[in-house]
């Protein structure tokens, strides 16, 4: 394996007159990685990791206070996390809750008109329980949460979601719904023309994951007094309620946008590549709604996740950098019960995400994001 | 620097009781990186890389054959991608055109009320070329292309366009787009709010976005025979056309979509890793637009990426793994004239998208989706 | 009531010094009207009533020949129409089905935080039955269908969905949802902000709506020959088939619109203005998915409704002209089981909608818009 | 004609044993609203009108005091309407803007490949002035505003945008539209497909609409303070800017809505039957913005309409009921100049669309919605 990784490296520096050598010098076990995260291969992208933390978190997988590694190339990241990591762990921590989980499949059949159309949409409403016995046989793990028949015309989309326990889980209900697939197709006449057929919706932004979820359903919120504030963001809290309102509702609603937050995606892509998630599923992470509204005692500031799909088996957690960034969450491997690992995972990461977003409102707030960006190393402007 | 970055390892490791000794062997040089692109850091992850090619692009600044490297962790990502290139190259490569290129910047304000309001965004539609003299005072490289003023209520966005040449450029608009804060505040009385309104829109799915572009508008196109389709994808141009329409158009407008495409945000997101571009920009990416047209001679198949922003200089293309990654593909740095390396860049990852559509649909008019997941390593469906 | 008009009436014309002739001269019951449809009432406008049909609809509660009523004051409309229902005709008739059936109300309450609000929505998934008790006491007609919670933030949003039969049916979802959230508010000490929180959603356009569907949810669709397409439309399937791919679904998906059809609001909105239906649900008609696909024997083009808004009692629909309309249609008053005219109603309309998109897609195909507005009275260009 | 329509009527109501004496009683001249406004005619509707006034209005061209008539069925819209106007004209009156202003039409062409689609769309962008000078040969009246072109595969849009005056305009642009698009034919060899290609986008909702705006992009504002807003709606500032947050901004939001308002699409419907306007085009009526802030003085609140169509001459505008009542308001006919009578109107409406919002969060912040409903005489629960 080390030979033919290297040979392929090289080849290409030959080829191509350039010089891997960086790229070529990895730790991760290569053995395993080239079984199942990768074909082709010719070494490793090192991204930096540093922390942000300690991270208070109230919610009902995770309790404590953790230290979230983040994987980025762009300066001032993880320092505006750690920012708001700092000011929720003062706050008494995030409070967490899980709203609702499973991941889903839609397969897309051809009917020949539209009467089968709706014959078939009403035959799968009908056989949920035949459907549910099929897919089960196709995995050890996964529990069949439901199905929805929605109908197009002459294309038919089943929705299946699952319970996928501590893997993230497409392979697991990709693999049920071809079992549920054939079993439609054989009763009704359905014909199959994809396995997915993007009602599911896998990494593209759809209002159907924010409106019925895709993957986790988060909320995670803190409740911040005046001092709390002025300290940490040197601001108040009408100052932040009003930048959260202008800019993360009205000027999302405005860009007709689905996604109603300062800076979901950047935690969010910055987690998922230290603890070796998909990167791709940042896309749904992106339609985060942040909310921010002043209290008597403060202001009271919310996230909300419609769409976070995460494991904490399978995929690239098991790489050796990947694996030590789980640990350090304390969150590597099968969960006891089977789901308590990926959702405290999901608990953690969604308060990651309101300490960004707390951070970015802050400093919005008080009026220093370029210069945030001049002093904190991610390159001044006349370089570029 | 290096001290720094093992003592604070070394405290998580005690503090935690976990190992994070992989994560601590990195080669990448630490003092350029702790300076430019993370705070707070450990060490790094190793994400594995896979290259994908030869992969022939006929573009108006990439033309020839390239190997496309991919940073993933998701087990028949590069192989896929690596049979798309196969294909398109036998076709004799893929037509590919920039449409637009501009990075945005939107500052939101607050107006005393709606007549307010109109007047402020009135002012800047008659002051552009003022706007514009500050805004590229702030930058030796930059070129302000425009601005628009959107009102709603009584906030005004004010959404500013620039060439940003190789640099994805968000830093230098964030700079440029404060001093032109300024002027509208000190000319209309404008209250500025907040430094991004999100009509930008930044890292958010946003219809403004797809509509208006943000970074870089490309299409990328390619005309398969059927003899080519039969070969490669073992299935036939009428199947693959169908999988397209029911499944990217039909599908995604069902699913009230803003992403038209099948895996589109998988390549990005495993280029963008590999080249140390912003991984969260794979959300813009995830707009994708796929069309596939059954023709006399086969199949015509296109993507049409309204939003893709990436860079050669800056952010993390100059840590010594996503710098050799570039170099790989020939655009590392400043171009010449400058902006030619981020076009040509900005050109092969849209023919490697292409690419990754074509097999995506290819596997999936075929039928061996699920069978793909199940023997290419991205783990079995009893493991999980 | 008489006097009180003309009174009213008579004022304006002083006042303003304008004439109300025509306005005053109604023959509607101004007693009926004055009580249930209208404030201040000054007389009526008259909208030009034409039919288009005979219209075959092959559906599970329309079944034979109707002719639809359209009230427009857009020439070229009913004959655009009509030009359909004859190829529909001619064709056999449209199959129709209806796919779901529920009016949907969604109150919006305030939590006191994220924890709150997820107890909110979890007590109400779990008291399903107490909610459709107390909901199904305030109606002696509807049947609870069910409800569903949402969270965003410290707001929790119930959609609560009923079966209204022959009533459109949003009065009395609102009162049934005012006694559900009487009872929400106790149980959890939610605090009720708005009776109507947008989750509904009515009359905005909405992807919940297209989605989950509001109102009758319909497919109508037919299959034309190429013959017969030649004959009616002077083009050719492929033809139809392409403007529809390159209009209904490329075009609206750049334009990142929720509607992805021809012109399904002038014919929802024409035939609602004459059979008395609360005309601002138009907008959800207008979100209706047009698909044409080109068969061996010629062309298959159905139209989905997600969310058509009717009913044949209640609201404008006892008014004596909108009545006969009503009447012309066969479907006036409580149906025979209760609901059932309301949903024979909604399958004339939908393929009376079929009707409109054939004959547009026919008329672009054929190359003639143009020249069928400068023909059909619609004004000429000249004179605008 | 009176014959023609005569016998049509009497045909059906022999043909279905239906009577249509209400339908046949009407007083519009036949002549002409047969030869412009409807086919197949067999009579009229009535729809009450009652006017909602006086309503003070501060616009560019709308100044002073109106009565705007509204024609529904729905009961309680008239009086809900009144309501707000009061609380508007107690304040002073609206202050309106425009803010832009242009009807718009996209044809839709194909191209060979994606090479000559970005050539084509190139093209068009180079060739500006060729354009208008087609577009304008073509009409006596509108004016060429701008032209954009997208590309999206092999299918370009080129979306043109046009000052019709007083005119609502479709019709016009459409003619213009087909001139140019048969020089763009000519001089690139793309192919049109449709005159329409739905990037206009005309009746269906559409972010582009909503960001780009189309017809007239309008708003409207007024402040009102504390003792205003309990004497008229007995309640309180904060309780409206709350219901406004929750409801019409993240309500809205989570249902991925494009409209963000409470009734905007009622008033808008209501007023266009009143007026003789395309009914249909509520639908882009329904994507208006609406905000409200709590102040040191009490509650902004405003309206933003991003797509009103509208017209004073044309269309329905001619008939002797729709006529009135564009007299009540001052604007029927040409304006002087051309395009402020239309303007005028939009901004009356634009006032009545803040007026209907005020009363809808009035009556929601009060809480008594459903009690209005039960007395307002939309008839009661018990009786659907």
């Amino acid at each position: 394996m080390q030979d033919a990784v290297r040979i392929r490296r090289e080849f290409l520096e030959r080829e191509l007159g350039v010089g891997l050598r960086h790229v070529g010098a990895f730790t991760i076990d290569i053995e395993r990685v080239v079984q199942r995260n990768i074909e082709n291969m010719i070494g490793a992208v090192q991204v930096p990791v540093g922390v942000a933390g300690p991270l208070a978190v109230r919610g009902e997988y995770a309790q404590g206070s953790f230290y979230l590694p983040l994987a980025t190339t762009e300066g001032a990241l993880v320092a505006s996390v750690n920012r708001g990591c700092g000011a929720i762990t003062r706050a008494g921590g995030a409070q967490v809750a899980i709203l609702r989980d499973g991941m889903t499949r839609a397969p897309v059949f051809a009917a020949k008109d539209v009467t089968h159309a709706a014959a078939i949409a009403r035959w799968v409403q009908e056989h949920i329980p035949a459907l549910r016995s099929a897919a089960e046989a196709t995995t050890s793990h996964g529990k069949f949460l439901g199905a929805c028949a929605s109908v197009a015309g002459t294309s038919v989309f089943v929705r299946m979601e699952f319970d996928t326990k501590d893997a993230m889980g497409m392979n697991m209900v990709t693999i049920a719904s071809e079992k549920v697939a054939e079993i439609i197709e054989n009763a009704t006449g359905a014909r199959l023309v994809a396995l997915s057929g993007n009602m599911c919706t896998d990494k593209k932004p759809a209002a159907i994951n924010t409106i019925l979820g895709r993957g986790k359903t988060v909320v995670a919120g803190v409740q911040l007094d005046s001092g709390l504030i002025q300290d940490v963001f040197k601001t108040e809290p009408r100052a932040m309620a009003e930048v959260n309102y202008r800019k993360n509702l009205v000027g999302s609603a405005r860009a007709a946008s689905l996604g109603f937050n300062a800076q979901a995606a950047n935690v969010i892509a910055a987690c998922f590549i230290a603890c070796g998630q998909d990167a791709a599923h940042v896309v749904e992470g992106a339609s985060c709604m942040t909310t921010a509204e002043e209290t008597d005692a403060g202001l009271q500031v919310a996230v909300t996740l419609p769409a976070l799909q995460l494991g904490t088996i399978g995929g690239g957690t098991g790489i050796d950098t990947q694996k030590e960034c789980l640990q350090l969450l304390g969150v590597a491997g099968s969960g006891d019960p089977p789901g308590a690992n990926a959702r405290r995972f999901a608990e953690i990461l969604a308060a990651g995400v309101l300490a960004g977003e707390l951070s970015l409102l802050g400093a919005l707030a008080a009026g220093h994001l370029a210069r945030a960006h001049k002093e904190l190393g991610r390159g001044g402007a006349k370089q570029h």
